[in-house]
C-alpha cells in the first residue's frame, strides 16, 4: 500500500503540474527536499504565472518516530510507545491562488498514514478532501464543484458525501470571524472501515476528480474583467485565508511544531493579503452576499 | 489601583494619538465597545494617512469571571474556583506600521491584571513592554529605542532592563523561521515583587516613554527614499510580523478564544502583507545584515 499511494501521489501530482503549466504559461520551480529524521518531499511552486499568483503542488513521503508530543495529539488519548510511534504518512497538498478575483482559490490534499505496523485495524488510514474559496460567488461553480465531489463520493460505497460535506463546513471555519474559509468541498479522516484497498480506490478517485472538478471554473473565470475594488476585496478575503491556515489549520500548526519544511508548509499562503480595520460591505452586494453564505453554508446540490 | 490604571492608559492613549494626528495628518476613528460579560474598551485606529499605513491604539477595562480555560492557562496549575476566578484587566497597547520601509513599525502594551480578590500575593500583577520591527536596520535607531528603555528601567529598583531585554527577545520569536520578529525592547509579566504602587510607577513610566523612545526614529525616517524593492521586501517583513501574531502571541490567541472584539485585536496585523515561495536575499545587502540580527539578537547598548 505504501508504494501503491506513493506512485499514486507522484502521478497526479506530474498530471496535475502539466494542466497547470499548459494554462499558466510559466515553468513551476521544482524543490526536492529531504527529512533529516526520515523521507522528503517533491514542491513544485509557480510564482508569477499569467493567471496564478502563487500556486503550488506538493507530495511528501515521511517516516520515523512520532515525537511525545505528536504522538499525544494523535494517540486519541492511549499512551502509545516503542513500535507505535514508528510512523508513515504520504500524501499531495495543493493550493492554487488565480490572479484573477473570480476566479477561486482552490486547496486538496489527500493523504495516507501509518502508525505502528501499520496492519492492524487503527493502524492505517485515509484522509483528504477539496474545498473552493471564491471572493466572488458563482453557484454555478459551486455546483459544479460540489457535484463532482459528490459523483466521486457516490462510486464508492464506504463514502458519504453529505457527512464529508458537513466535515468540510466544520472544518474551515475561522471561529473568530463567524465565517467559513470559502464555499466548501469535502473533508475527511481515519477513512479505514472498509478494506484497505477499497479506500486506496476512493481516496485515489477523489485526487484523480481534481482537474475535473475545478479546471471548467477556472477556464470560466479566469480572463473575466474586474475593478480595482474587487481586486481589493480578493486581498482581504486573502486575508482571511491566512488567518485560517495560521490560527487553526491542523496541517499548518503540525507542520511548525515539527520542524517540517517552511517553505512548503507556507507555500498555502497567498503572494499578498490585506487587512483592512473594521472593513464593511455594502448590504445587497456580491461581497455581502458571499459572507452570507460562508455565515450559514448552503447545501448546492438540493433540489 | 483599579482607577489609578485606568487613568493613566487612558490619559497616554490621548497624549499618543494627539501626537500621532499631528504626525500624520488624518484623524483617528474611535469605536468605543461593550463587552457583554463586563467592561469594554476604546479604539482609535488612523488609516490611509500620510505616515501610517495602519496604526492603532487600544485601551481597555475588562472584567468578569473567568472561563474554566482561561484560568487554566493563567491558574499555573492550581484549580481556581469561586471568587478565585473573577478577574478585572486594563491595559493600553498600540501596533503603529509606518508606509515607509526605512521607519520601523513599532509595538507597546502595558497592562495590570487583578485575579480573585486582588490584595494578596500573586493575585495581582503588572506587564508589558514595547519593541520594535524594522525592515531596514539603522543601528542608532535600536540603540536610541533601547537606550530610552533602559534609561526608565534603570529608574525602578525594581526593574531589570537586561532580564527584560533578554524576555523580549525569547517571547518575539518567531521559532519556525529561526528569526526574532524584531531587534527587540523589553517585555516582562507578572511584576508584582514590590509595592503595588512602586510596580504601577514603573509601568507608568514605560507608558510615558513610548513618544520619546520612537518619535525621533520615525522623524529620521519617514521621509527617506527608497525603491519599488524595499517596499515589497517590508511586506515580506510584514508578512512574519502576521506568522508571528497569528501563532504565538498569547494576546492575540487569548482574544480569539475568549470572544474579545476581533477588529480592535487584528488591528495589530499590517495593511498587507507578502508571502513568496523561497524569498532570498543576496549576502552582505542590507536585508541579509537585517536577517542576520534577527537570527542572533544582538545587545545594543554593549560598550
Amino acid at each position: 500500500m505504501r508504494q501503491s499511494m506513493i506512485d499514486m501521489v507522484h502521478e497526479i501530482q506530474d498530471e496535475i503540474c502539466d494542466a497547470l503549466q499548459q494554462i499558466d504559461g510559466v515553468d513551476y520551480r521544482q524543490d526536492e527536499w529531504l527529512r533529516e529524521e526520515g523521507g522528503g518531499g517533491r514542491s513544485r511552486v509557480f510564482s508569477d504565472g499569467l493567471v496564478f499568483e502563487k500556486a503550488g503542488v506538493n507530495v511528501s513521503v515521511v517516516y520515523g518516530t512520532l515525537s511525545q508530543e505528536a504522538a499525544q495529539s494523535m494517540g486519541g488519548g492511549h499512551e502509545l510507545k516503542g513500535k507505535d510511534l514508528d510512523f508513515f504518512a504520504t500524501g499531495i497538498s495543493l493550493v492554487l491562488h488565480p490572479r484573477n478575483p473570480m476566479a477561486p482559490t482552490v486547496h486538496a490534499n489527500y493523504r495516507y498514514f501509518e502508525r505502528g505496523d501499520g496492519e492492524k485495524d487503527g493502524s492505517w488510514w485515509f484522509g483528504g478532501g477539496a474545498d473552493l474559496t471564491p471572493s466572488y460567488l458563482f453557484e454555478e461553480d459551486a455546483k459544479h464543484f460540489h457535484a463532482v465531489l459528490k459523483e466521486t463520493c457516490d462510486l464508492h460505497e464506504l463514502a458519504d458525501y453529505d457527512i464529508y460535506k458537513k466535515w468540510c463546513d466544520d472544518y474551515f471555519d475561522i471561529k473568530h470571524r463567524g465565517e467559513r474559509r470559502g464555499i466548501g468541498g469535502i473533508f475527511f479522516d481515519d477513512v479505514n472501515g472498509a478494506p484497505k484497498a477499497d479506500c486506496f480506490k476512493f481516496v485515489s478517485d477523489c485526487a484523480k476528480a481534481f482537474l475535473p472538478s475545478y479546471l471548467p471554473i477556472l477556464e470560466r473565470r479566469r480572463n473575466l474583467p474586474f475593478t480595482e475594488e474587487q481586486k481589493e476585496w480578493q486581498q482581504i478575503r486573502r486575508g482571511r485565508y491566512v488567518e485560517f491556515n495560521l490560527v487553526y489549520d491542523r496541517g499548518t500548526k503540525f507542520g511548525l511544531t515539527t520542524n517540517g519544511r517552511i517553505e512548503s508548509i507556507l507555500m498555502s499562503l497567498p503572494l499578498t493579503s490585506r487587512w483592512e480595520y473594521c472593513h464593511e460591505v455594502e448590504a445587497g452586494s456580491e461581497e455581502d452576499r458571499l459572507l452570507q453564505i460562508l455565515r450559514e453554508p448552503k447545501d448546492w446540490l438540493a433540489d
